[in-house]
């Protein structure tokens, strides 16, 4: 773990640092903010975030407007990027496919396989890593946007007791049926439809060994809606009684103009799970 | 006008405009942000941010965090870019010169004079095109950073009763004597120092019109520390009897995490002011 970047914010201190992933046999860089608590020294609980397709560690951190909250409500927050990176990393020219679309999964065919494991990242690599360098408790919750908004309702979906709590901003709720997952899903995955539900909110949802209540804010001007389908999901979560509060937001759209003006709701949302 | 860019965010709006600009003889872009009392077609007072070195109307608009308390105050923000631009205007390949470091001058000197009229643009354009296109009041302040600090508070000095309030963060508070300054100065205005002093807010305090109170905010961790000189302005304001709010901020460095940081503070400022 090498810091590469610090400021002082909000009374506590947003990082940057650069680590070897052994799970994704590359470097990767994460977003770190340290409430003023953590810099007092007292144990605090992090909540991960997640980002989009073609985000780094720096979106998130420069955009979103969150550090502020986290200072008052005593979070560590992490931001990964989006995938492994590197010249050694496969790629692909699209900016929905390879290198920032990683879209938090172990990926099975080649040439993804033998990097793309951002699953294995965020869950397992990432939390032991951040809880060996920070002094953290033990609990932990996610959230994220779009693609991120994805991995965080997955992930929490496909790992039940794991996560205190989970939200999301305009995720791709059902990646099987819309064009970004259907690429993404084929590509990393492999042609077989029962491989993709396993990485899709709503196909999961049915089968959710937790009723872990699902927080979505989502624009009704957003420029991408028919990749997210958040009708999809309320149907989904109504069918099988899975607790979700969906907010439908008049007149935003997909940029972190609207992930900052709910940020705060997002936040007392986690802080209250994880201070519990 | 041409409106190029519009987000909702936190119940207002922000949006981009282009317009072709007399004075700098260019297309021009703004941010512009309309608080909801806007939208709601109230009349809001207009606050001016004024961007550093390199910055464009992107920086201050994705990474300050202002609209949130511009929403809860009722004014309306706008960030011009921080010089002409194109390609037929004179650029430098220095980042501290030409294009992106305008200075907040009229240059006088060749190749610049032709669009570089920044001071112009700012104090007499900018507000008549804002308050054709929007319902705003007269009452207009101004604060800026680094490059932008300095010239929210040459402009105030230089222009009295213009301005209803003024603060900066981290300014470039004399620039007659530091490494920045004397490039642009001598580039823009020439190698007469009484033209210099004119356009250096620690030289302008001592024939100040107004006693127009200076609020400014300064990391005390800044990287450009040297380059800023707030112990002058401090030293100026006290030999004149000026009243100045100096902060020395223990830990935060020359960036928009710092800006951030202490945004509320310096809208709430200016919101006494304007609502006075």
């Amino acid at each position: 773990m090498e810091r590469t970047e610090h400021h002082a914010s909000f009374g506590g201190r947003q990082e940057v640092w650069t680590h070897a992933s052994s799970t994704l046999a590359c470097d990767m860089k994460l977003g770190v903010y340290l409430p003023p608590a953590a810099l007092a020294g007292e144990r605090c609980p992090v909540l991960y975030w997640l980002s989009g397709l073609t985000c780094t560690e720096q979106n998130f951190i420069t955009k979103a407007g969150a550090q502020q909250h986290a200072a008052r409500l005593g979070l560590i927050l992490v931001a990964p990027d989006t995938s492994p990176r590197g010249a050694g990393v496969a790629d692909d020219p699209a900016y929905d496919l390879g290198q920032g679309a990683g879209f938090y999964l172990n990926a099975t065919q080649a040439p993804w396989a033998a990097h793309f494991r951002m699953e294995d990242y965020v869950v397992n690599e990432l939390p032991a890593l951040v809880n060996k360098h920070f002094i953290a408790t033990e609990k932990i919750a996610i959230f994220g946007h779009s693609m991120g908004g994805h991995g965080a309702l997955t992930l929490a979906l496909r790992h039940p007791g794991r996560y205190a709590s989970v939200s999301a901003f305009a995720p791709i709720a059902a990646p099987s049926q819309v064009p970004w997952g259907q690429k993404a899903l084929a590509a990393y995955l492999g042609a077989d439809p029962a491989a993709w539900a396993r990485h899709d909110a709503v196909a999961l949802i049915a089968g959710a060994a937790e009723r872990l209540p699902l927080l979505v804010d989502q624009g009704d001007a957003d420029e991408f809606l028919p990749q997210l389908r958040p009708d999809l999901l309320r149907a989904a979560c109504e069918k099988a009684g899975h607790p979700l509060t969906l907010r439908m937001r008049a007149g935003y759209d997909h940029s972190y103009y609207f992930i900052a003006s709910f940020m705060e709701e997002h936040l007392e949302h986690h802080a209250r799970a994880l201070m519990r």
